[in-house]
Formats: structure tokens, sequence, C-alpha cells
């Protein structure tokens, strides 16, 4: 665990330090809100989705992330494009899939993303990464995940199956790759109640994945800083609406000891 | 009126409750906001506009909010396609007809969704409420509304001849279903200073007919509520900016009691 | 430099009390940003982008804005017919080339842009201004541009050739017709850790434009207004996040005295 947190801090600094592009293909609703959270993390935020341009775009970037909140059509031809421009250079790809398992159109493009490129990290709640299983799921009888211990076994064997590193963030956020398991203990219970949360975390994910190449430590660290930043937001606001900017301010002000002293990782 | 103030903290206790499922199909400039605002209510929101899916995602909304703010055509059949299925479902359609005469467009989009789909509540500003009237309307020498007392008798027919309950907001609101008039006198004069607050007032009328069945004490209760929580923002704001998360956290915060004193429902 | 500052005073003063309307076709990340900013400084916004309504709406406007940030084609083809409008009426069209130079759908947009409309003022960094030149144009040795002086030769010349008032923003901000050159030195290093700083800005020049025909003087004191409003709002913030509701407050609490003596424009 110490390791860990050396890593964490050792991964802000460079975010900080090397400003890495990340190229988010993401919804109407939280674009606002990651790029900011993105620049206060002292990442690069670019929005670009026409056809015309993501490729071209997805080369200048250190992660790629794709989120399928507020989708259509053309946004998802657009995110395999990208993605497998990505997969070309080599960049990370992240993947939000937001309300997968809700409708058969976000189930679908989740799946064809995960066919049609190489998704290195994928995070989401427990019921959206549960809907990715396909009918072949050695956990296809799990039906509900309700405790993180319930969702470490599904997700080990999810993830060995689709062969991306997986986060399932709640109260306590779990990150594997099927052979290694982290559990992240820091976080705010003001969070659910602020739009886009899930995904400035997704996007955060890519800002450390630019700089780390172990999407294990890289997640898990990146959750950890996001976490912390909002436990310090919420002790400073009197509700959802004072909470984002003060997380704000926490993400683009943690110290580097402070992060150090505040990683909360927890063993098993 | 008491029972109105009773009905106001019943709604509230039951959004808070029930977090019920309000889905969006709505602009742009406000969807970050509108979740934020939905969210700090108590309610869950989800904005979903692609053909492929809205009709699936209305089955598990207790409300459909259409807003034609920076519509395009595409949206426009998205919100006819939603509305229908909302209909069938019994399910309550809010319409916000952002800028309705300002553009054709808008006035035939308006329209269109007025006779392809049955909606419930319409909320708008009195000059987008009067250019709703087609040429036969009993109201059509009316060029201008200036006070809410003229207001009162255009919307009473309108309402009438639509078969909608019409919300005019301004600095009384006034609710009405042609039968029943309420006029409810909370808000703050920031409020018309920060783009999206109608249009977040709109889909908490939404939160509100997801638990209350009559449309008229449902969206008062629902302006008197939102329009509180703007009087508590102001007080502890220095300007529109710092409105902003002022609003949510009072969305959030109010207690029952508090609601119970400061609804402002005004007779006649 | 007494004339720009009394002319500062005047513009905020005629904005204020006119509240020009203000058409902005922009990208989905900064709508609501600009929306509450342009507000925030006493003018009406109006976001609207389909080719079905641009030509109607642009009729309304005292300014139209333009920015190819998430840009698609259909977009490109909505800017090009309100832009023709807005030249029709002699309504001043302000550009950001947001991106330029850095997709070839990018810069090619803003060529046909500045190729089929007539832009007044063009607002954007160095290097998405340096973007702007084609093969003819006698700055083409000029790789990049490090400081305002070096800007400022390379900026006259570009002003020339395209014959728009060219705005290059950074810590010290520069326009120029070509002929007239004023620096502006209001402004706070925080503003380029929030997204949308650049696109409001943009959007402020705007209504500048809409009650002064003189695109100099309008843009400098726009730069001006909006900068100082960024200094109050340094002061007043701990970080990226509480400076955004503290930037919209100051926008609409500046007083004409404080602008008076707050202007920073520079010699030479």
């Amino acid at each position: 665990m110490d390791d860990l947190v050396r890593r964490a801090v050792e991964n802000l600094e460079k975010v900080r330090a090397r400003r890495p592009l990340i190229h988010n293909i993401t919804n109407f609703v939280v674009m606002n809100f990651t790029a900011n959270a993105l620049l206060a993390s002292g990442a690069s935020p670019v929005m670009a989705h026409a056809e015309g341009e993501v490729e071209e775009m997805v080369n200048f970037a250190g992660a790629l992330v794709l989120n399928i909140g507020t989708l259509t059509d053309t946004w998802i031809d657009s995110m395999i494009k990208a993605g497998q421009q990505a997969n070309k250079n080599m960049t990370p790809i992240i993947l939000d899939p937001v309300g997968a398992g809700a409708t058969r159109m976000r189930t679908a493009a989740t799946r064809r993303i995960l066919h049609e490129t190489s998704v290195k990290v994928i995070r989401g709640n427990s019921s959206e990464i549960l809907a990715l299983r396909d009918e072949g799921s050695k956990t296809k009888g799990v039906d509900a995940v309700h405790t993180v211990d319930q969702a470490k076994d599904t997700a080990i064997i999810l993830a060995q199956e689709i062969g991306s590193t997986l986060a399932i963030t709640g109260a306590i956020d779990l990150v594997t790759d099927g052979q290694r398991t982290v559990k992240i203990g820091n976080g705010h219970p003001l969070m659910p109640s602020v739009t886009g949360t899930g995904c400035a975390a997704t996007a955060i994910i890519g800002a450390f994945n630019a700089v780390d190449s172990d999407p294990v430590t890289a997640t898990a660290t990146a959750l950890a800083y996001y976490g912390l930043a909002g436990e310090i937001a919420g002790n400073r606001s009197s509700g959802p609406g004072s909470f984002v900017p003060a997380l704000m301010d926490a993400l683009y002000s943690i110290k580097l000891g402070e992060l150090e002293r505040g990683c909360k990782f927890i063993e098993g």
C-alpha cells in the first residue's frame, strides 16, 4: 500500500508537470464540468467529436476518454474512429459506459466499442459494469452486487473475460485487472448529488493513465486523489451547489504531502 | 391556501422519498444546471435524446420534460416519439416552449408537440405562452400581457382551449387549468440574471407532477418550493454567480417546516 | 488612453441600458458559462444553431458570435447562413477560431467563414490567430509568437490582409485593425485554468460591438472590463472553482467608477 501512496504522489506530480492532453468524446451534460476538473487537476482537456477531426485530434492526446451519456449513432461512429486511431498510437482508452444496461442502445454501444477497439480501463457503477457481461460470462447468475465484496469476485472474472481494467465506483471504489485488486476508501456522500462526478472521475483516470502505463496503479491513484478532493470539498461546502466550486478548488490546491497523508487504499 | 401549503410539504417529502426519474429532452445550455437542480431537489435526472432509446428510457420515468431551446429537427422527432410513449404510460409531459413566438421553427415545433402528444403542463414566460394561441383563439386580440392580472384572463381561456395546465412565470407566477387559478409570490430578482432558471423550474414541475396527479397543485407547489429556494439563495449571494451554488444548496437543504412557513400562495 | 477609458465606461453603460441580444453559435462546453457571462454583463444571450431558424434569429441580434469549438459540418453551414444574414443587416460578426491550426477541419472551417462572410472581429490566442495566415501571407516565415511585442508586428500585417480587427489574448491582450493597436493589461492568472474564459471574452466583445461601431475601441474596452472582472474575482477566490461564481458576480457588480479606475490600457 505504501507503494501505491508513493505512486499517487508521483502521478499527480507528473500530471501537473506534463499537462497531458486528454481527448474527451463525452456527453453534453458534463462537458463543462469535466473540462474544468481536468484543468484543475493540471491536465489539458479537449472536447472534439466530429468524424472529420477525431483521428487527427487523438494523435496529440495522452489518453482518450469515451463516455456514452446523451449518445446518438453518429457519436458512436466517432468514438470507434478515435478509438482505433488511439490503439494504433498505443494511447490508452478509458470508457465510461453511462447507463449501460438501462437501454438496449447503450448496452449495444458499449459492446461495440469493446469489440472494435481495445479499451484499457472501464469505470462505472456496479450496475453499469454488470451490464458488460455477455451470455457466456461465468458471472451471469449474479443479478445484483450490493457490497463491494460481492462486486470484487464478479469484477475479477469480468476483467479477465473483457481484458480491461475495471473500476467500480461507489462508497468504496474497487479497481481490478483480474489479477491485482485495490480498494479505495476516499470520497464524500455529497458526490452522488452532483451530476457528472462519475464522469469527471473517468476523465481524471484518463489523465493518470496518460502518465502511468500500469492501468491498475494509474486508476487507483486517480480515484484516491479525486476522492480526497471530494472529502476536502465536502468539508468546505454546505450542499451540492457549493460542493462544485469547492471540488475544483481542492483538485487544484491539494499539495503532494496532503495526498500522501490522505490516500485511503484498503487491503484485500 | 392552507391546503396548498400542506400539499407543498407533502409533495417535497414524496419527491425526496421516492426519487422519481425525470426524463429530460432539453437544450444544451441548461442540461447541467437542470440535472443538478433535479438532484438537489431529490429527483433522479436522465438526459437522453436519441430516437433509438427515448421510448425505452421514458418507460422508467415519472415525468417527461420537453424543452425546445437549441432545437433541431431530429430533436423534435425524438420529443414526439418520447411523448407518445409517455402518453401510453400515462406519464405526465411537461413542456417548456423556450422562445416560442421568436422564430417560426420554435412556434411550429411547439404546436406540433401539442398536436401530436397530450401535454399536461406548459411553463413559459408570458410571451412564450401567448405564442401558443392559434388563429381561432378568443384571446387573439390581446397583444401583450403586462401584469399578472392581465395574464390571468388570457391564460384561463388558453388553458381551456389547449387542454393543458399553464404556468406563466415572472415576478408573480400564475398557474391555471382553466378552472382553478393559483398565484405564487415566491422568487428573487436575481433569477432572470441566471440562464436556465426557467428551464430548471420546468424540470422541478416535472418532479412534482411525478408524485402528485393534480397538475394545478403539483405545479403551484413546485413553483413555491423553487421560488423559496431562490429567495434563500438570493439572501446568501452577492450576484448571479454565487446565486447558482446557493440555489442548489437551498433546494437540497430546505426543511419541510421552512417550506410550510415560506410558501406564498396568493388568493384570486 | 483617457479616451479609451471614457469609452469603456460609456460602452458598459450602454450594454447595461440597452441589453443587446447576442446570438451565439458556440460550442457545447461553454454554452452555459457564455450565456451567464453575457447576462451578468447586462446583455441578452440567445443560443440557436438550427439551419431552419438562424437567419430569423440573427435579425433580432445586436451581434453574432461564431465559435468553432466542438464543431461539425452542419454547424459550419448554420454559421455561414447566420453570418450572411448578419452581413445583410450590418450586424457585427465576432469569430472565435477555437483550435484553428490544431486540425485541418478547424483551420478549413475558419477560412470558409472568413471567405463566405465578412467578420468584424476575430479573438483567439496567438497560435489560433497565426493559423489564419494563408500561403501568401507576408508573415508566413514567423513560426511562433512568444511575446506580445512579437505578436504585434505579425498581427498588424494579418489584420490588414484579412480585413478584420484581431484580438490576441494572453497575459497581455492586443487589439489591432492593422492601423491602430491597443494593448490591455487586465486579467488574472487563474483565467486559463477555467474552461471557456476565452470564449466568454469573445461573447462580451460581441456585446460591446453591439453598442460601439468602432471594432478597435469596442473590443479593447470589452477586454479591459472582462479582465478587470477577472482581477476582482481572482482576489476573492481560492482556486479555479470559486473563481467562476466570483467572475460572474464581478461582471454584474463592477461600478462605472471602478471600471474607470481599473482599466489598464498600455501605450504602444
